[in-house]
């Protein structure tokens, strides 16, 4: 996997993360960078800056890394361990929410997020770059099902929170002290049909305004502060 | 100004806003738009593909608009209104992280954010684009001198009230029932020096893990609706 940005490569060499190669572009000047690739032996290639923009689609500040492919926590793993929170997201699609929402997981102390398989976003470069150095702490579980999932959740005793403005309590009215799983919906559709089905609770942000839509990594960085509020 | 995208052009052309030409990519299929900007009489033309790339720098969807220049609301107009909450950003640079701080405050109630001139993004195409429709409701006023401006907050009744991690508060054991005015820090750098003596209060959302850093505009969605908690 191909990842990019100071930040980012940084952030992995300094912490001594297999890299494969590094492509720098031709007059890259971050002498930081330019050390730690020395002292850790990592193979360098030298490309223009057209060859760097063919390789990605991102800013990516001269630097490119590659780097193996992200591992997935294991879903039975996870249900073997003492959690009390966990966030699920039903399908977000864009890159920057999930980044932002896996920092907010990461400050909040939230170890691990379901995400489904199909229609969601992976971790990808530009995933690791909004989510800089979080992911090391932060579990990521992708599952063929989410329903089945849930089901699985319920059964280890987690409450199943989900946020949708339709039916729903205002979010200072419920108990979170409990397993608690969150669930944050699609940015544009919100949770789907079958997801919301099995929620015991649904609950909304309040909105004052005219449009109703907050955007999903702020909902999401909202709603997380909320289920852990009692903790000390 | 030039702005962009099908949401901008839709919410523009719906609300019978003063478009004074719309771009159109050879090809463009959009009937809802095409029909509507018939209907306004608004002048087309139509480009290339790479001439509306060299328009505007952003993924512009196929159609581009020239609106007049933002209009920002008057500070002294401000000052003899009757207003509780009011957002301030202390340079922010990041035109999506605006964009989600402006919609946030729209869905919030909050009516006034307040911005420096200087090391500020202006309400640019991308700050539009993100706070698609909430800027009719939300007022932005753009101020030469920031520290000025708070102390004139305080003439008036406000309490200031500052986010930084380092000798503060918890976020949660503030009182924030009287006039607030939150202050909202730079992504990287935080309140500058100058402003952060001028806060009533300094408060901070504790923070679990490792990296210590909440993306700007989900860090000020959590302050925001905790400002406005006990609102009914």
């Amino acid at each position: 996997m191909l990842v990019y940005g100071k930040n980012v490569a940084k952030d992995l060499l300094k912490n001594n993360k297999d890299v494969r190669k590094i492509y720098f572009q031709e007059g890259f000047s971050d002498n930081d960078i330019i050390l730690l690739s020395e002292k850790l032996n990592i193979p360098v290639n030298y490309c223009s800056k057209k060859e760097m923009d063919r390789l990605c689609s991102g800013v990516h500040q001269g630097i490119i890394l590659d780097i193996p492919d992200f591992s997935y926590y294991d879903f039975k793993r996870f249900l073997n361990e003492d959690i009390s929170n966990v966030v699920i997201l039903d399908h977000i699609e864009d890159p920057h929410n999930f980044g932002a929402i896996i920092r907010t997981c990461e400050a909040a102390g939230i170890e691990y997020i379901i995400i489904p398989k199909d229609r969601q976003v992976p971790v990808n470069a530009t995933v690791m770059k909004t989510s800089v150095g979080t992911l090391d702490t932060v579990k990521i579980i992708s599952v063929t099902n989410l329903v089945n999932t849930i089901e699985q959740l319920k059964k280890v005793g987690f409450w199943i929170v989900g946020t949708t403005l339709e039916n729903s309590v205002d979010y200072r009215d419920v108990d979170y002290s409990g397993k608690i799983a969150l669930i944050i919906g699609n940015e544009g559709a919100g949770m789907s049909q079958l997801v919301r089905k099995k929620c015991d609770y649904l609950v909304k942000i309040p909105m004052y305004g005219k449009t109703n839509s907050l955007n999903a990594s702020v909902a999401a960085g909202i709603m997380i502060y909320e289920m852990i509020r009692n903790r000390k």
